[in-house]
């Protein structure tokens, strides 16, 4: 792709805002004639080509907002996508979703889709792929554009916008002390690789628990799933060859599959072994027993993230000012867990 | 609004085709020239306006498929957007995903906004509330304009289109009949309202196979959930007043609910009492013990609805001819039927 001269390169060049630079290339009254040619001639210089994403953002309000996540398959996903439409709804806006599948060839596909005309902004959670290869571009090029972008759940330091995100490592911890106050002390991991944010640093939050409470970490009792069509065998493998009475997975998913292994050995739960997963969803709510669990509040997250969102699309003027705002989760314990 | 004449009615006046009066009207070559002069004198005549959606149809493909679904909380649409997804993405289409929430006007307005340029086509699996109202407008508008709609699962006859379905009545009768076949007589049935179309035919499923076996229909074992939020209060009350062997429902959440509310009571699954859900989700398969369940193969109603859009799509000419596709169920044993 040939690189263009983006508005914000200009906006940099000369010292002033994007927003300045936009309305002086269309020749608006509120920049001063000064400021306007300066821009105008620098422009001009360069060859700067307005392209469609600018023009679509700046010329016209679609009242639509982009959401795009990996799947809708995690419970998770899908109340976060409840929590969005609700205040987006209320607010007037339609939400169209997009999946990446986990891609990153299809999140780069779907961003550029939707940038070129038909939104206002985007609401995104990062696909495995573009968190382990670190290719944020497509992110990045669209934010250059001016189009608002606010990223949630698995984000990206690398790109500077508003995030909306759980502390992962003290939820984590929270979950972790909890057993080591019952004295349980051999405990399980069920995590993802760790290059998914939420992952890696569930997977911190765990290993500075211990190591803050003198417990020498089993790098054996940490499973990093890869391919989740491959979780049962490898929780059996967990269970046959290692000695645990506590277990922490980072999905609802992983939860259910440990306890349904634990208890088709005979295992007692909660008695012989508290188990404790992420996501307040409806598989952690109806197995038997019910699971306790470190809740998200994915709804709350999605209300926020549109909130975010629309006050940017709605504000007078762009600062160029990012906040990142962290969701406080609860420890909710139901029949897994031994009080 | 004020009724335009469509390009289907041009055509169905004058006993041609709507791709002929489509293509006349853009005075191409490729008809007649007696044909388009005939087709554009009588589009004169009677005021004919091509509307955004005619227009963006006709001039360009933007490769682009929109899904418009109740909710992704429910495993089952969660499935079919998966199989949306993978026959689409392999064929080189792009999804866009809306929700209506189970709501009319945001069916409406979803469809307003994607129709009006950004897409090629529809599939849809209709709201609570349209199939309440039975206003189908927004539809029928859509492919008068010649956008092809593949309808799925929750469908009407009121609108002429490609279907992808399962046959619920069929589905029912075998499961029902399972529990007669193992001397199962006392069956509660966990539905929905009638006005929703899969919730009535399996409803109706249950009813017929009683009745064909001589059994008198106890209306007090049929449930149709209103409101999602009281499912337990009413189940509690229905094993608090009926006495039954047997519960078959209609989705898996209505399953695992009913389940736990019988763990909870003592009564011991599958020996006191038989359950079989419908859909084979991460609910069913994960809690113990797991669900019998009626498969509707949920991954392939996606791939097969994607695959009938895009036929069409990429059809050279327009046969005014649709079909509806009913795709196979299975009754899957699992450890809450005792064989």
């Amino acid at each position: 792709m040939k690189k263009n001269l983006t508005l914000k390169q200009i906006a940099k060049e000369l010292e002033v805002s994007v927003s300045t630079v936009s309305k002086a290339l269309k020749n608006s009254e509120e920049i001063s004639e000064a400021t306007r040619q300066k821009i105008q001639a620098f422009a001009k210089l360069y060859n700067y080509k307005p392209n469609n994403i600018a023009l679509s953002l700046k010329n016209r309000k679609t009242k639509t907002i982009a959401v795009i996540i990996p799947e809708v398959v995690h419970h998770f996903f899908a109340m976060v996508i409840s929590g969005i439409e609700s205040v987006s709804n209320q607010k007037g806006y339609n939400v169209i979703i997009c999946m990446s599948n986990e891609s990153y060839e299809r999140e780069v596909i779907n961003m550029e889709m939707l940038a070129s005309g038909s939104i206002d902004g985007f609401i995104i959670s990062l696909s495995k792929e573009s968190q382990e290869k670190k290719d944020y571009h497509h992110i990045k090029e669209v934010i250059n554009q001016g189009m608002p972008v606010v990223m949630f759940d698995r984000v990206t330091r690398e790109v500077y916008t508003d995030k909306v995100i759980i502390d992962d490592v003290l939820a984590t911890q929270e979950a972790i002390q909890f057993f080591l106050s019952k004295e349980r002390k051999k405990i399980a991991m069920i995590s993802t690789p760790d290059y998914i944010s939420v992952g890696r640093l569930r997977t911190e939050g765990y290993i500075r628990t211990l190591e803050q409470n003198d417990i020498s970490v089993n790098e054996d009792l940490i499973l990093r799933i890869e391919d989740e069509t491959k979780l049962t065998e490898q929780l059996e493998n967990l269970f046959d060859t290692q000695d645990f009475n506590a277990l922490m997975a980072v999905n609802e998913i992983y939860a259910v599959a440990a306890l349904k292994v634990a208890l088709r050995r005979g295992i007692k739960v909660p008695e012989e072994l508290n188990i404790i997963g992420f996501t307040d969803g409806i598989i952690s709510q109806h197995s038997t027993p019910a699971i306790s669990t470190v809740k998200q509040n994915a709804f709350k997250m999605g209300e926020i993230s549109a909130k975010l969102l629309i006050d940017k699309l709605e504000a007078d003027n762009e600062h160029e000012h990012y906040i990142t705002e962290v969701i406080g989760t609860e420890l909710l314990h139901r029949e897994t867990t031994s009080l």
